[in-house]
């Protein structure tokens, strides 16, 4: 095994608060083990086009705080051309690389894995998303400052919806996973909850919805009722659900969704620690000869996972969460 | 002028954050005045349907941070009918309150005018909206802390458009007035401010749009760069704004939709202040005989106001940072 | 094993966020149990002097957000006399309560289990405290929203400390553990971490914390430096200890003591998701029989402990962190 | 009157938030008006020691949403030396620097004071202070930030004081000012304020206190009670005066000292505004001229002000405000 002297790191996908904080980390380790940092800007395109420069602590100082990511982020569609992995391997190989940390997602770890096929060093991955939805962490970075901005949402739809009497439908991210949709709902004491782990709804059969608010109504009087749904739900999107349950119900139902903002912000202190412990673990695993992993958190400790099984799904919501939800949660 | 014993008080129209600072303000001042206040609930639909309780110091302890309306709010079409002013007019006399205030728009306002005509007592208004779109008080209760929930998001969305160096186009509310979007875009940073009180933009005249875009990419390379956009500037909304723009100079533009949002949330200082000084006004100056007004601040100092004056729309929009901002803003 | 009919609900101890979410968990799922429940106010004072009220559906409506405890809290010195616990039971018994949830920290589940001397019913615990320093569940409610309090002054120091380049210490709760101190340090950058789990300071040793400092000023010259203190970590408090080191290093080191504003606040996704669920899995694990025993969350999933041993400090802050701030902290 | 090619630009004294809101809108004008911009680092030591760097718009770019100053500040005795005033002029002159703009409250600004009397160019003053004791202008750059700190502690505070009924002290900065106090604590719904402006505390005669806590003890029965106090305000410092009250009254009176947290964290919109509005009439003014003037706003215009006269102190607290609490607050 021969001993690391110079890593390059990039991210790489949407961007999730807590990538800088994983960047400092990386970079701050590295240097306690006197290990250079090379980082690519823009993610894989600065590393197909030689854009990058050195990280030393001080360009880390008074980061940990900062959404986005210093290094800059990108969908790179060269990476997936033919030529694309065998240049990004040369390009590494040139700046004498012996190692890459990939701070992403489950589709940018499946660049890095092409990249690894022509690529003589070591690659990692840090699981880095607000959508959660990689497998082999319980968490990824982003992923729980993403449920407070959709919460700190929520709380002030709740107040209109309270002061009104109103029913609000408030779309959350997560591309195809409930993740954030039902954290935020839970949280947000949402009465409804639709996201695709729970069932598929069809213009055809609203009833699973407009059934529980029609209960609530006998039940409660008017009050406010919140529906929080998970991005991709509906064909048509939330304003077009928001309009059919309108017709459906007689009472208007209207669509708040919510977005971009969903993926700044300062990272609350959850992502910023795991952001720091993955960041750190990286460097440490590569130096044990780590390769083709990703660096997660299970169970409270740091722990390896296969990059090719990142994006295998096999991770699932909270199950006592989703069956609390629907029994009590429309109360 | 006879002593008043009982007052009235209800919130109408869209809430906004301060509300409740403003019934909180209005019930302790009346304590100390031992006038007695009734609260009519959902707006001028309570007053139409006689639901109402007492308001003592005790309900109104720990509601100065709280957004929404404990009083609730509604819009009321029966207000509108021919017979709607004269039943409240009815209501109230029968309940004998010898002033009625509302909190609410100048639509609300407008409401308390018709209702004037038949009722015997005083009325006064006190401005709760966060459009800041009332004559006669510089600020509305709401509009500060609607600012700074824009601005959030604004900053939020700055993180992902600067690790992406992407354009958004941010809509955030306002009405038929821009005042939000020029404090939050000023605020935020905005590369460019649409707003009503700017200029038109239509379909077939994008270029006083695209241009400065265009500049600014020649100028600085490849940045972030967020358009602050009022609801109600383009046809179609900002989403088919979006699309036009990205078609015409071939970038993608990303439209992010702030929406109900901006209505709710704990008042931020400068709107708890406002809506204790303009509540306390409002039952202070009832006592000295104020009938047809409004509660207003200018100047830092309360002041009256025409009711029927509110809704000329003789304010305007900072001219100074109006000016800065086509001036300098894109740099 | 008889059926559970009616439930009584307290909160002692020092408030923490998210104690109202764990109410209305409560709340809502033993009405969906058809389980009745009666909330005692001021923790144990209320069960010595029956001070209680029926809880239902819609008195826990909107409370998940809000900090402190609507059932109000108390330190009760009454229940440590000799007649104390068995009055309480007297009491329980008396109401014909089958079973007793207690959310608090370690010292009130002591005192549950003296009542539970002479209490024929069923008593659990919820985890309800800032400083996590309950053995049995992963964290405590009210932990996460903890950090991210501090961690909002921790970034405003920064903000000040960077300006200045100045050296800041500021003091966190947590009795007598770091859990606080080192994860709101880690996730403020802090440059150094004072906390009982790591080693004693005393006045006549202050070189291990003017080592690294004067290290740091070496090797980066002026600039901002902040050192997270828990309390209790120096005779004489965090003053005191500032005083010193700026004897000792002859520059100025200035102390914040953030105090009680720690403990209110609304508290985070994570605190409200923690509270719902480990009060939902009360009231179930009563029906189930569980006795003694506290609700926590290990893992992710639900799990039982024994209340007795809730206090025996075998948890302990996380060896990774500490190892890694103590290598790489202060670069 | 010569024309402004070059300008320098320092922040002295105590940092506030908006600092750098005011840096870019500075720098951003002078780029609009072809004016080269000079920062001087570290305040009057800068520009003593001859520290400074050239300011483009792409170093201002994403900081008017970031607390305390890129160009650092701090307190320069050796400005209050003899030959202090002097040097600066020269350094000045040999930079060829044709006007000066200070942003800092009025201590520094008698600093500028003295370098006139040597120096050739133009100087003008932009109020920067989270205490708001500046004559000219309404309120100064940090202000109302450092108002929503202090009352976002307040709130949380409140949380803890009414789920254990409790009396608790909260200090807040102003150095010889109740601005930031009287605000804070109108929109806290504080139940007291002391502050200079209202009268003198002694130990001799805490009875102004007491008799309202024990009023409202009388007509609320137990409930929380917040009192917030001006730094400076009490011999020995508020702890003390917790201490004494607690004697005095024999029920316990907490303290919590703000401190520091205040003058950080991202500037609220009124801030960013404010700040920007300043910066920009700043650069305008001197290209018009102005000499020895403070850039205010006063009734939401920009103003000039005589430097000399910033200190005057004839600025005085909201009368209404004051007022009302006196006559309403502790309800």
């Amino acid at each position: 095994m021969a001993t690391i002297k110079r890593i390059a790191l990039l991210t790489s996908g949407g961007d999730a608060p807590g990538m800088n904080a994983a960047i400092r980390a990386v970079v701050l380790t590295a240097a306690a083990c006197r290990i250079e940092v090379i980082g690519f800007e823009h993610g894989y395109i600065g590393l197909l086009e030689q854009e990058y420069r050195t990280l030393l602590p001080q360009h880390v100082h008074n980061i940990i705080q900062r959404g986005g990511t210093i290094l800059k982020s990108a969908r790179c569609p060269a990476l997936q051309t033919p030529e694309g992995p065998k240049l990004a391997a040369d390009n590494l190989q040139q700046l004498n690389i012996d190692a890459l940390i990939v701070i992403g997602g489950d589709g940018s770890f499946r660049g890095a894995l092409e990249i690894a096929r022509y690529y003589d060093g070591q690659i990692i991955g840090v699981p880095g998303t607000i959508d959660n939805d990689v497998d082999g962490t319980t968490n990824t970075i982003g992923y729980a400052t993403a449920i407070d901005t959709a919460l700190d949402a929520i709380d002030k739809i709740r107040d209109t919806a309270d002061a009104f009497e109103r029913i609000f439908l408030v779309e959350l991210m997560g591309r195809h996973s409930g993740y954030i949709s039902l954290a935020a709902g839970i949280a947000g004491g949402a009465e409804q909850i639709i996201c695709p782990e729970f069932s598929q709804i069809t213009p055809k059969d609203l009833r699973q919805i407009t059934t529980p608010i029609q209960h609530a109504q006998l039940l409660m009087g008017k009050a406010s009722y919140i529906i929080v749904v998970a991005e991709n739900s509906y064909p048509g999107g939330t304003t077009a659900l928001a309009e059919a349950l309108t017709k459906a119900i007689g009472i208007e139902c209207r669509a708040c969704i919510l977005g971009h903002i969903q993926r700044g912000g300062s990272p609350v202190g959850a992502d910023r620690i795991l952001a720091t412990k993955l960041g750190a673990y990286a460097v440490e695993a590569l130096q044990q000869g780590a390769h083709l992993q990703m660096a997660g958190e299970v169970h409270g400790e740091v722990t390896l996972y296969p990059l090719a099984k990142t994006g295998d799904r096999t991770k699932a919501i909270d199950p006592y969460l989703v069956r609390w939800q629907q029994q009590v949660g429309s109360y």
